[in-house]
């Protein structure tokens, strides 16, 4: 037993409220970070769809003093975060919110540590790098996806050079998760796919990973347990509140499961897919992930086999090979039922680029926890298949 | 769907570090929690069988100025309480290990806010009552069972009028839980089985009740899981260290699952009869636990029926009523097993005594969780099966 060789870590650095209705809460758990002046960081998107007031007005009516920054980029760019950290800074913020999908949450993460730190975040890319703690983060996602309302990464873009940096560490964990799923009701269905695909990459790529331990795979076995049940739909009748909640729940809890363990190959090559060609972070996971996990398979069959089993295949006398390849035909179909687009060649990507993509995706923390060990040749062969 | 109405929320204030010869990163630990001057709490048996020794020459070989305290009483007395903190104070400790089972533990714990508060622990019976809070902790535990190495709970006794206390509340949260299975393999067969099924009770009270949420759940389902796979091996051959890694581990997830969520029946009925009769924490959940099952069954059929599933009974085709069921006869096979004491009687609990215990039994917060609301006849009948 592999487990009993190695030490693991299990903390939870955010608080974590959930529920339809869940946003109510806002003013009291304000007043209980001791914030006083707010600094509310979001997106055009989230703005038009009128989920920004939503929260504002919470605000207002408990007379919390706020300012509001709605010019978050996706896969934010590090010259946003400057410019939001100098408003946040001239406010005087003692509490930051950010109200959105990964991109305005990693803002508000990233604003709220840059308030208390000097130069350009990009510069403390990796784990632990910042030197000093930042203001409470209140995060409130709309989007079932990125998690990032519990993980202590933040991903932030340098676009004038097509590169994206993870930063990580205890000061970007949210102290708080505020958790509405009514929120994520008016998500359009294509993004609704997408950012469900990036929920359940997390889940299973920690799931079979080398660093996963048993906090971690039952919070994993959970949430993909969510998202067989409900992403269909979601996607399909975005309007019902019971898949939505399942969505918004998977999301979270995998992000739990994954935050001492990393992930795999697919976010590995996701960096260069969004950082060069753009391709949004859950569609570049959607597409890789299958041809990921055929080429894992044979690290952890029993894993993929309880994958397989998740989704609903029938595994009954089949060999342990066949079993394990069934996960990967169950996720395919997942792919084709919520309309993920068929390959990557959608954003311009083509057999030229895989030599940039693979060594871009090898440079990747999460390619060392992989559970199997890819050349840069077995990087090429997966986005090739993808494309 | 019933989760829909409400807001949950979860949180796990302590820092898990788990693993054969975790014991090892004490020393760094204790530097990184700025303990300088460290009073080590712990019980006679613990340091009978030389656990006690290995933890204080890692404090020496760090050069760690300690203390320790050794009298622990088994449910410690409000009286032990007061004597230790006195010593600690004197001492001028800044952080507190707890080395044990939940005797020991729960002690550290007590100690270590009471060097921070006036009077008497008991008089902060309930949640969050506690005006202050305490020295860091950490958690060394030396069973599978108690838990309360991550708990926000501490158990103390006034046996002067037999009576015992829950004080609860994050000050009691332990800042670090160091779990080490290799210091629970010299754990006697029947304490081994009794704290098991403690740990069994905990999770599986925590699945089935009202309180419940899906990160609980997922939790209590993994503990569950690993009882169901090793408590038996365990006590049958405890020089295994794989089935006591399941074990421990299997303690530790039902805490981070009941912490929230609190318990039921079971452990309503444990407080009297530890407190007046003194049956064992553990002996006591064993016994009723079968009893609690069969008089809850009918608030939550489906997940009975998983239990029985978990514990591996075969419930195909059969009617979810009779699948429910079958939870309860896996647990009497179990406890049967394991050499669970086949009734109260043992300990000197009659028919007369029925309706003291019931009524100290409702007293608990315990109760309101419980998945079928019970009367004091209920309670009277379930101690009455179980005497």
């Amino acid at each position: 037993m592999n487990l009993l060789s190695r030490i693991f870590q299990y903390e939870l650095p955010t608080q974590i409220v959930f529920g339809v209705n869940a946003i109510q809460e806002l003013p009291q758990k304000v007043r209980k970070l001791a914030g006083s002046r707010v600094f509310v960081v979001s997106d055009p998107g989230v703005e038009q769809a009128g989920i920004l007031k939503k929260v504002t007005d919470l605000l207002a009516e408990s007379h919390i003093t706020f300012e509001t920054f709605t010019e978050v980029d996706r896969e934010p760019d590090v010259k946003t975060i400057g410019i939001a950290t100098g408003k946040a800074k001239e406010f005087a913020a003692d509490l930051v919110i950010g109200v959105g999908g990964g991109s305005a949450q990693d803002a508000a993460k990233a604003v709220a540590v840059m308030i208390n730190n000097e130069g350009k975040i990009t510069q403390y890319a990796g784990l632990d790098k910042l030197p000093n703690p930042g203001v409470p983060i209140i995060c409130i996602p709309t989007t079932a996806g990125t998690g990032s309302e519990v993980t202590i990464w933040t991903v932030i873009s340098e676009k004038e050079n097509n590169m994206k940096f993870g930063i990580g560490g205890k000061y970007l964990a949210p102290t708080l998760a505020l958790c509405d799923p009514a929120l994520t009701l008016s998500l359009p269905g294509p993004m609704t796919a997408a950012t469900g695909i990036d929920a359940l990459t997390h889940a299973l790529e920690s799931f079979v990973n080398k660093a996963t331990q048993p906090v971690s795979e039952a919070l994993s076995r959970e949430s993909m347990r969510l998202i067989a049940k409900s992403l269909r739909k979601a996607v399909a009748q975005g309007d019902k509140l019971e898949a939505r909640y399942d969505m918004l729940l998977a999301s979270t809890i995998a992000a739990m499961a994954f935050n001492p363990t990393r992930l795999g190959l697919a976010h590995a090559l996701c960096m260069p897919l969004g950082g060069k060609f753009k391709v949004p972070h859950g569609v570049a996971n959607a597409i890789l992930l299958p041809q990921v996990m055929e080429f894992n398979l044979v690290g952890n069959l029993e894993k993929f086999k309880e994958i397989a089993e998740i989704f609903g295949e029938n595994t009954e006398g089949l060999p342990l090979r066949d079993a394990a390849e069934l996960s990967v035909k169950a996720i395919r179909q997942l792919n084709r039922d919520i309309g993920i687009p068929a390959g990557l060649r959608e954003y311009g990507v083509t057999e030229e680029n895989l030599d940039y993509i693979a060594r871009e995706g090898m440079t990747s923390g999460n390619v060392l926890v992989n559970p199997r060990k890819p050349t840069l040749e077995d990087l090429k062969e997966i986005v090739r298949r993808s494309i």
